[in-house]
């Protein structure tokens, strides 16, 4: 991996460390499953249509509907489901005034959010070195899949998409685009047998989901060992979990009429759900070598949960029929790591959560990303941190965890 | 208020303010309604009976129910709901080993559970100079009256525990026990005169909801103002507005298959999902003398969510329909406060969440609770703050938050 040339930013005071960013969005361009899955598929795989939209107004939310005679937008047809890109999801190069709630079409997005060159000129403009990826229409996890009724077309999706995400967007990238698999979540082993394919030909993260008992699979509690299949392939390939705020399908927020700033505050309790069941299903204990991340969740509540979770395995009462960990739950921090992009709490609590588990985001392409003036954020906290713990948390943790 | 004399431990290296803890708990006491409800009231009123329970599960959870053929215990029977205590919730002087899940009548109590002369001798030989107590039996913010189908006398009910909670439980314990009122929720012009009558003899805090709206009430956001009577009640009368962990009738867990651990871990989530629904309500700066308290859900996780919420609001896409708040959300920090029993992370935080807005709890007696030995929690955080550091979090916080 050649590192870009551009210089820092003169108003970056001293040289800050090329970004890893491990938690970014690729908007999948419509050609892929058409070119990647096999020719007996091709016809039924997802495939992207023009038509008109009109809005459902649903709890207060915006539903874009297919048809009707509102203007028109790009539609994923697959299966009977329809489906189209948010605009906020796929904003980059939109002043925020600009910004629109509802549908955005492939002509109306900057073309880094699909095209791999376009996008690596972006990570340029952005002092970013590498990128991790999220899929955008298989959702934060891939369970658009998972929840399709043929699921042999499902498979054979899924495995397209790890195929153009190692062929053709981390392809010939020289490492800048990272491939993230998805797996078959409805099947634990054939997850298994993805994990282990794709580990072959370099790919060393995969996407879960942070509560995948809001999906209507099991958790990771699940006594009968369910997931164990997939778990054991992870921590084999030395493939790290990665996990995405929403990933369960489910957000939460206080009412229906709090304002959306309120829910848009709150979207890190999922995420500190699922540290909390990670710290203390006892699967971190199991398999050593296993590594998860939290993406966009932030780190500052991180210490705050960690340290209660100490107290309450102190206590037998809360042991219930859990399995019992040999270690305090904070123990199990070194296998996770915390994403953040703007998060001055989580750094001052650095030494709690370990210097060495922090990871940095840029969020490309959703409306919360820092980009195109990450440094700018960087320049807010890197005065804080030593020249070690910069490196650390902008980049090596990162290429540790997807060994780079 | 004459301060008790009771040296300190000697395992405490330097003189330790006595402590105000502004959430415990009172076991109301089985005369309670009989004696301080009007005669007309009394058969009809919530009165202890002994009966027998058998133990239900419910989704993992044991529910007791009264009757059957199991063993006995002391039951609250008001209209058509039967009720009685839980181990863990008045489980003071009983070691750890000693615990048990079910109902606890009250002659296997301590009787500082429910006898105020009792619960001040336990307050002495822990520290304790005051102490404010939530409601047990009518739930943390007198919900069970709002729940019950006669109004007239669920109102009795509410003015009766006031009553008893004045001249009774805080009575002549010299400002020892000092009075939390509770109000009529499903009214809130009547809450407000409540609110005005208790104010005249010295009350000035009252129990809400965290999340009024799970309790099928209109929530803090109700564009009618609903609660406005209510908060303007407050504001001119210096009513601190006490919301404990669970007053909202509802808890957070992963799955239903998670380790009981994993939910007590995630209590603080409703105290982070009401501390944004308040700071972007409104209603803090419509009503600047008005000040809020969070109990039980500790301190850690507040740093993040202000901080967040500030980046939130100085973006315009998520105001949505809310009010627009003149100042950014962590400045009405200064009307909240936060509640903590053990808690390194938030301490070690204690400038971002404001020194003069943390207060402290020993949660007396239920199983969190850190009584008879809070002295030698104080141990583990005191030396990391200055003497007024420490003087302001373990009582003098309070004693501004509750006009002492």
């Amino acid at each position: 991996m050649s590192q870009p040339t551009q210089p820092n930013s003169p108003s970056i005071p001293r040289s800050i460390p090329w970004i890893i960013s491990v938690d970014d969005h690729v908007i999948e361009p419509p050609h892929l499953w058409e070119r990647w899955l096999p020719a007996k598929w091709r016809e039924q795989g997802p495939r992207v249509v023009r038509d008109s939209y009109t809005i459902e107004w649903i709890q207060g939310n915006q539903i874009p509907r297919k048809g009707g005679d509102g203007p028109e937008t790009d539609w994923w047809v697959y299966e009977d489901f329809a489906w189209c890109h948010q605009m906020l999801n796929a904003c980059a190069g939109y002043r925020e005034d600009q910004w629109w709630m509802g549908p955005i079409a492939f002509d109306q997005m900057r073309e880094g959010c699909y095209d791999p060159k376009a996008r690596v000129a972006d990570m340029d403009m952005n002092h970013v070195e590498a990128s991790l990826c999220f899929p955008t229409y298989p959702r934060f996890c891939g369970q658009l899949f998972a929840e399709r009724s043929d699921k042999e077309l499902a498979l054979a999706c899924v495995q397209a998409y790890n195929d153009w995400t190692v062929e053709e967007w981390a392809g010939d990238s020289d490492g800048r685009l990272v491939p993230l698999q998805i797996v078959p979540l409805w099947d634990p082993w054939l997850a298994a047998d993805e994990i282990r394919r794709n580990a072959e030909r370099g790919v060393h993260g995969v996407a879960f989901s942070e509560l995948p008992g809001k999906l209507g699979l099991p958790t990771i509690h699940d006594p009968s060992g369910h997931w164990e299949p997939f778990f054991g392939a992870c921590n084999d390939t030395g493939t790290a979990i990665f996990m995405h705020i929403g990933s369960g399908s489910h957000w939460l927020t206080s009412s229906p009429d709090a304002p959306p700033a309120v829910t848009a505050n709150l979207v890190f309790l999922t995420s500190a759900m699922a540290l909390s069941d990670w710290l203390f299903s006892g699967v971190l204990a199991r398999y050593p070598s296993l590594r998860v991340c939290f993406a966009e969740g932030q780190i500052g509540w991180i210490p705050y949960v960690a340290e209660r979770a100490d107290v309450l395995w102190s206590k037998s009462v809360w042991a219930g029929d859990g399995p019992s960990l040999p270690e305090p739950p904070s123990h199990y921090l070194r296998q996770v790591y915390g994403c953040f992009y703007d998060d001055h709490a989580g750094l001052a609590l650095r030494e709690s959560i370990g210097v060495d588990q922090i990871v940095f985001e840029t969020d490309y392409p959703h409306q919360d990303s820092t980009w195109p003036n990450t440094l700018d954020t960087v320049a807010t906290f890197a005065d804080a941190l030593s020249d070690t713990e910069l490196e650390k948390i902008l980049r090596g943790n990162a290429a540790t965890l997807l060994r780079l």
